[in-house]
């Protein structure tokens, strides 16, 4: 079990406002956090969300706290994907320059977005961020690692080669993470061999369910990583506040706790909201009881604390409370709880204190075995990560010789796009129709020659300069009746043409089944199987092959 | 005279490439700057300029420098403000988290990118990136000023109204610079109101005139100012390196500041780059003789130190040398110096000795009296300033009354922009030639009640719900024979129609005579004058005013 202390810099209008000094203080915290073992500081990224989030640069808030702290992990929980948002470069750059400066204590949070004032004031289509999320953190892990970062091409993101610098300290990059509200969102982590940020105040006994699932995820074939290192964690946030007596840490952080939960509600349900005016301070006064965060329901003296149980109360309460709290999150198998403090009203030096009392009373009891369980869980798990990472289409190598030419660049970055990939998708979709499902007899008669001779043509007129590559390559397409036609390629000087017949010197020669190769362009059949199956030979400079798509305006951003 | 030490976070491949080690010296210069009395410390924003600056996220950097340091100001030199690289919303964002973190210490400075490799990367059109800066400028600053921001609709940047949070420590907002490289642009600052951080290596006797110009320009008509504060400062980058000996100074700092010119001139040139490939280190010492780098023809014991002068030398030399250069600067009226001491291959414990050295032989020689200049320099520019602030557009107020409406926003985010703007552009210029040059009479006669009816039903159509007002405005169209002709914009819900005649409880009544009213409309006359000259007479909320051309399509921003 690790532990978190997690920031929204929330501000509510009831006291003074002074955006100054909740920076200062939360620094004095976070030096305190460290100073007593918590493990992680998570910071959000949360835009216009007056109140409830005044973080709107994590990656600022985050660099000041790497030069007050030693060894707390910096999060970010999360940083918004949407390219609407953040540029793919700038997020890779900033992620790298903050794991310099902390010599490696970054842990990579990423998310979508979602709430209608984010939505809105960026500009992001809810039906396609999700899509958008999983374009930007292939391009970013892409940027990590790749010397130079080879370039991309989808609906969302056009970047020519370029090399994204400086680099993390962390190889191949800092722990990946990715936000969560539900169990479909779970799921997802785990797909994406990504860590799980859980903002969804659940029972321990409700986690257990999530968590074997997520775990079941892993180390199935369902994990295709989205970076480059899988990263198995599921981490709980849950509102917090110690103290020895009861009641006293009921009074001190049950606002706070409500407030949290009332205006998350607000700015994600559909609460009207007037920029600059609306008051969500006074409005929780006046309904939080109606909104199920009821002061008075709060009884101290509960058997055991209900984290969601009647009304949102998380970890406030004494140190044996949370004690045994924390503890069924561990038998369920979380790996981390992050702690808010700093919420609503809740005081500075309430904080403090509860951090203080929290490195003495409660920590300690999680400290004893925890290397040895943490090292037989990464050994448990190495196999089917290593299985996963397998899975993942590899980091890329740009063939030198490469030069930047702004003019080419610009022109291509302003090739209509949605006309463009539209076009893509609806001849995509037609060869997936005219394949799918036929024998290689059937799709043979309809690709003779001379449908082939326009196959590569167009394939040639699609090739995209900034490949960059030079040479010949060759497609040898056999028959079922043992005949064959081989097409070559040639890539000279930026531009591609084709002809019938062998290449002199092939930078590569592909041999393959007529059927397959429509196969393959019309993404029916996995490259990757072709070869294993012997169905696709390769022959010279094999490492040519994953990248045809993309030199010839596959709709593969790889 | 104030003095600053300047980052580009250089890595030649030279040398071991240790981007940690990198920053982490940074940081501890960083600290002997801020003791020995070093004003500024500047921080570029470059991407992908492999070698030449590994400083991309140059918020996080300055961000940690602000817990490491105490008085020195914290300066982006600069933030690129393109949309394409930083949202508009972003730089607000972290520009006053920056300022939190550090108690009011930011200086932010900006700029447009100009190297091929940044242009290229980002998608960004070169002869329309002096349009962006102008536009984000604008944005930006109404950012940090409005509450809530009041939105934009440019071709540039759509937002609808926003809370931007949190907001900065320094008020109105922190100085305002510009990257200047050209005489050219030192005007463009100072019409611009901001101060001027000039790259281009002049000997102190050529920069006199620059600044002349400089300050003649900030005390006319011609300063209109970008941000709502003038910043009345001229900044000159220089290499540097301190030995009491000459020949060791030279030794261990020319390198540096000739690879920081031959990098520059790499980039900014039409030298080929292939990212990752190109070892710009090797290039320098095989081509910087032949680019005027020549490290042979830096003699010590020369009579002065001429900073571009046969080769970039800048303030390389002993402390009595670099007194006597900074002296000449002084002379000129330059404001600051800003020293670039990490550069090419120079050595960490070099540059801080140059530092302690510059603190105790350097910088003494200019402190005294230095207070009272400034504020004779403040008190005497004071009238001017005041004059120019009255020039610029003032702040908005956004009327109570907008709600958040996710896809109301979108649709309206995703209009066309191009189309719009175009047309928009096209009835723009076809309406000025009409009025432009035009008697009152020959106005009046073209535009009778039937036209006027188009026209206001025109407005009527292009009203911007977002623009959030609800009301009545009327606007009485005088004539030159004494009559005159009524018209009222009634909006109600979202939507604006319009009837013949007078409002019951105009929210603003305008009178103003026809041609004026069209020459306004075609923006052939200014409403601030015509004010003034008793033309135009306003009654009811005359801040509705300046909202009028926003709020019904016009071409304006604001």
């Amino acid at each position: 079990m690790r532990f978190g202390i997690f920031y929204e810099h929330q501000l509510p209008r009831g006291g003074e406002v002074d955006e100054r000094r909740l920076y200062r203080d939360a620094l004095v915290q976070a030096e305190i956090a460290d100073r007593v073992g918590v493990d992680y500081l998570w910071e959000v990224e949360h835009h216009f969300l007056e109140e409830y989030s005044h973080s709107s640069a994590p990656e600022v808030f985050l660099a000041a706290a790497s030069q007050r702290t030693e060894r707390i992990r910096l999060g970010h929980g999360i940083v918004q994907l949407p390219p609407e948002v953040n540029h793919p470069a700038r997020v890779a750059e900033r992620i790298a320059a903050l794991d310099l400066v902390s010599d490696g204590r970054v842990e990579f949070g990423t998310g979508e977005a979602s709430s209608s004032a984010e939505l809105g004031g960026f500009g992001i289509r809810r039906d396609r961020k999700r899509e958008e999320w999983q374009d930007a953190i292939d391009a970013i892990t892409r940027m990590f690692v790749e010397e130079p970062f080879a370039g991309w091409r989808s609906e969302h993101l056009r970047m020519p080669p370029r090399n994204v610098i400086p680099k993390t300290v962390q190889k191949p990059h800092p722990p990946l993470w990715v936000a969560c509200s539900r169990r479909e969102t779970i799921r997802f982590a785990a797909r994406n061999g990504m860590g799980a940020l859980s903002f969804s105040f659940v029972e321990p006994e409700d986690a257990a369910k999530w968590v074997d699932e997520y775990y079941r995820i892993i180390g199935s074939d369902e994990c295709v990583p989205a970076g480059f290192a899988v990263n198995p964690n599921v981490t709980v946030v849950l509102p917090m506040m110690l103290h020895e007596d009861e009641a006293t840490a009921i009074g001190r952080g049950i606002d706070g706790a409500h407030f949290f939960g009332f205006a998350l509600a607000h700015y994600y349900g559909t609460t009207p909201h007037d920029p600059g005016r609306t008051n969500v301070w006074d409005e929780f006064q006046e309904r939080r009881a109606a909104r199920g965060f009821d002061r008075d329901r709060i009884i101290a003296n509960a058997e055991s604390l209900n984290v969601n149980v009647g009304s949102l109360r998380g970890a406030v309460g004494t140190p044996e409370q949370v004690t045994e709290l924390v503890r069924r999150y561990e038998d369920a198998g979380v790996d981390q709880v992050a702690f808010v403090l700093q919420a609503g009203p809740n005081k500075h030096e309430h904080i403090c204190e509860s951090l203080e009392l929290f490195g003495s009373s409660v920590l300690p009891h999680f400290l004893e075995g925890r290397e040895e369980r943490e090292n037989a869980k990464a050994e448990r798990l190495a196999p089917a990560i290593e299985a996963a990472l397998a899975r993942r289409a590899p980091a890329r190598t740009l063939p030198p010789g490469y030069r930047i030419d702004e003019d080419a660049e610009l022109a291509r970055a302003n090739r209509p796009r949605s006309l463009r990939s539209e076009a893509r998708r609806r001849v995509q979709q037609g060869f997936y129709l005219l394949v799918h499902g036929r024998s290689d007899a059937q799709i043979e008669r309809r690709f003779g020659p001379a449908a082939q001779r326009v196959l590569f043509s167009g394939m040639a007129r699609a090739y995209d300069p900034s490949a960059a590559f030079e040479g010949a390559l060759q497609f040898r397409l056999t028959r079922t009746d043992g005949a064959a036609t081989t097409w070559t390629i040639i890539v000279r000087g930026g531009r591609a043409r084709v002809r019938p017949g062998k290449a002199a010197e092939p930078a590569l020669a592909l041999t393959v089944a007529t059927a397959d190769f429509l196969r393959l362009l019309a993404g029916d059949a996995n490259p990757a199987m072709l070869l294993m199956d012997g169905r696709l030979k390769l022959q010279g400079d094999v490492e040519l092959a994953p990248r045809i798509s993309e030199m010839f305006g596959g709709p593969s951003p790889y």
